[in-house]
């Protein structure tokens, strides 16, 4: 028995503390037999998952990925204000966001599981092909969330794509869509935190207000994009 | 009480017959709301989600959209040779997937929801800024199943999308990322197909086996691609 539906897309958020237990295969292969229920355009399955775990070439992609990560995080910090503003204070929401994101990657070769979610391209890049590879990260999300376990899909391993793809034998003609990284949840997490529906759902027209579109009581709201400068 | 998430994740299908129903308000904003409880990157929530109902512009979007399914659909039964080889024969599966599809795009105008996800962009196309709304794209479809709905994500409103950006008055900055159809499902639908986890699934190299990646005994396989001719 795993969760309710609704409850589980409800409280799948991003989990970037992680327990260092292995995830058992068993669990790892129902995460991605529910990731590849997904559906891609015209059925193609252009998606493929390669599974990093402690194998040797796993090891030296970790290694290149927990670099990549900090590189993308050290320059997002930076130019998002992180510690400018509210974030000089340390009991501050933007100095705890901060916080939470550099253990995060300061241990991303020790993450349980790491999963590149790829895809192979069929026709020249266009926004649509990731209809055919992000609905099943979000399944793999969401059945990982189901089981106990958390993760995040992240795009900083474009920072080191090309040493990536020699490591992992990644043919030409396959794009790493992701990086999602997966574990037993350590600690406590946050609830989900979004805009109002009132600000992202329309009627009948771009801006048309869809009166029916009501958040239920307890939702959470947050401001849309990265912390900015106050 | 909604579905147990791992069995909605297994079950959501597209489903592309309707029963002429409307779709209540109540569970519309829930189908909603769980969508927007998706990922996007940094939380930027770049997404909206534009509903056609029965309004004005609905019924002239849909109109639009009617005619783009059709030429879509038509351009790719052909090039597809859904009717060639073993879809000469009516009961084959390709013929009778054939005729589904053309029930699909007949009856467009008489979808009860359409649902246009759109990402308002914030920098150059890349594939990765499909992570900030297909993900949410999957949970409104998995939301959908949990109800009772189905429906199904398709692109052909490319080929009208300058008049529905007209009728629609969607932004210079906002793209469509798809054409989603809901309703409540008429008649019977098959199991969802995919290829063996052991053609997806890699360890620690591309191609590497990942011997764990099993499918449960009841999965149903399918070749991967839409038909080709015989």
């Amino acid at each position: 028995m795993s969760l309710d539906a609704l409850d589980a897309l409800a409280t799948t958020r991003a989990i970037r503390r992680y327990r260092p237990d292995p995830i058992p295969e068993a669990d790892l292969a129902t995460i991605l037999w529910h990731a590849t229920r997904a559906p891609s355009g015209s059925n193609r399955q252009p998606a493929r998952y390669l599974v990093l775990r402690d194998g040797p070439a796993a090891t030296e992609a970790k290694a290149l990925l927990g670099a990549a990560f900090r590189e993308g995080w050290g320059a997002k910090r930076g130019a998002h204000g992180f510690d400018r503003g509210s974030g000089a204070d340390p009991d501050s929401p933007k100095a705890r966001a901060a916080r939470a994101m550099q253990a995060y990657v300061d241990n991303i070769e020790h993450t349980p599981v790491v999963v590149l979610p790829c895809i192979v391209r069929w026709r020249a890049p266009h926004i649509s092909e990731g209809a055919s590879v992000y609905p099943a990260c979000q399944n793999l999300l969401v059945a990982a969330r189901a089981l106990g376990y958390g993760g995040v899909l992240s795009m900083w391993h474009a920072l080191v794509e090309d040493d990536l793809r020699r490591v992992l034998h990644i043919p030409d003609d396959a794009v790493i869509a992701g990086t999602i990284t997966l574990g037993m949840p350590e600690g406590r997490h946050g609830p989900v935190r979004r805009l109002p529906l009132r600000d992202v759902v329309f009627e009948d027209t771009w801006g048309g207000p869809a009166g029916w579109a009501i958040d239920p009581p307890d939702t959470r709201f947050t401001r849309a994009g990265p912390p900015r400068e106050a």
